[in-house]
């Protein structure tokens, strides 16, 4: 028998290519669950959306209001301008959302374990280290830690993308034939990708490293 | 300088008590938050509400629907009837809500981070263990892990009470002068304490053992 797994899928990059690996892999019963916390590119949350039905998955959106009222980051809406640059430059860390991914990853942990779920499968990537604490390997092996025992039983956190960087996604995203069409990485919550800020920078990076056209631009 | 402190106030008789523990030290500039995620024992709120009025500080009431929407336990409006009975018995963990410990702290820990706080402090005490899984030391002790690592800045948790049992929580509220009358315990969500679901039982045992008269009974 299949084990009943959840996945975040934000919409962007790697939680769809993940979504999509997981699936074609064929083990696992897979469903999804996105925030939407208040971010300035809620435009994610359609692609989020829209990949879940490519894939026949069950899909979930929880809102988080209190994020946008309450958090300081400039990744939110009721944030200050976006930092453009590379994510490597120091600015970039006024889009980090105080502690949204462990929030993220509890609330998706228990609904797993409501669900019935043993498994919970997260997307951070090698590219996130410098900026994102939250996306950092101790605390991904600390969170593996307290994921197995805030429960009765076990839940297992798979982060295969940890050592990964955005160019070897993109290309496994290929591979498993990904609408790249409908995923969403700027941060700036315009119609079209800003192309400036740090996530279209690395974006259109692991795109070029592909010799790839993102369809985005 | 006092360093600032946030707590989670339930408006229970232990994170009360820890709260005016806080508060008569002197040593920290404590703000309260409490969640209202769809507990039958929602006058709880209001409580925690008179008891951080009492003690002259912030308090943030923060609304999580997704819980009782989603999530399966018998402590939430959602859910089915309440057991009655020890805390012991093994019928109590179907009051268990799926990582809701782990969630109110990860959001708390946002909220803290985005205030400028450096502590974190959280009421769970010894006879929380044997029923909570997120109550558990172990659990306690890789909370303390991965908040020091989720953001830039280390996030301090503090869970003075983790091997106390509620008769000495009792007592220290006794010594602070705690109006008890204004700490909600049942789990039943009733005008008046049941007395006889889990939470109850605990309560009347602490209070008895103290030789004290229970304002709520």
């Amino acid at each position: 028998m299949k084990k009943k797994a959840l996945i975040i899928l934000s919409g962007g990059l790697d939680s769809t290519v993940l979504a999509h690996d997981i699936v074609a892999r064929g083990k696992k019963e897979l469903a999804a669950v996105s925030f939407d916390y208040g971010q300035k590119h809620r435009r994610e949350l359609e692609c989020a959306a829209a990949q879940a039905k490519i894939l026949g998955i069950e899909h979930t959106i929880l809102p988080l209001p209190f994020i946008n009222d309450l958090f300081d980051s400039a990744l939110l809406q009721s944030g200050g301008t976006l930092p453009e640059g590379h994510y490597e430059d120091d600015n970039m860390k006024q889009t980090v959302v105080p502690n949204r991914n462990m929030i993220m990853l509890s609330i998706a942990a228990g609904l797993a374990i409501s669900q019935g779920r043993t498994e919970l499968f997260y997307g951070a990537h090698g590219g996130d280290h410098a900026i994102y604490p939250d996306c950092r390997p101790a605390f991904v092996e600390a969170m593996k830690e307290v994921l197995a025992l805030c429960d009765w039983q076990k839940l297992k956190l798979h982060v295969p993308f940890l050592h990964d960087n955005k160019a070897q996604i993109v290309a496994l995203g290929q591979h498993l034939k990904v609408d790249f069409a409908r995923t969403w990485t700027c941060y700036a919550g315009k119609e079209r990708p800003c192309g400036k800020c740090g996530s279209c920078v690395e974006r259109r990076e692991a795109f070029a490293l592909n010799k790839l056209q993102d369809p985005l631009f």
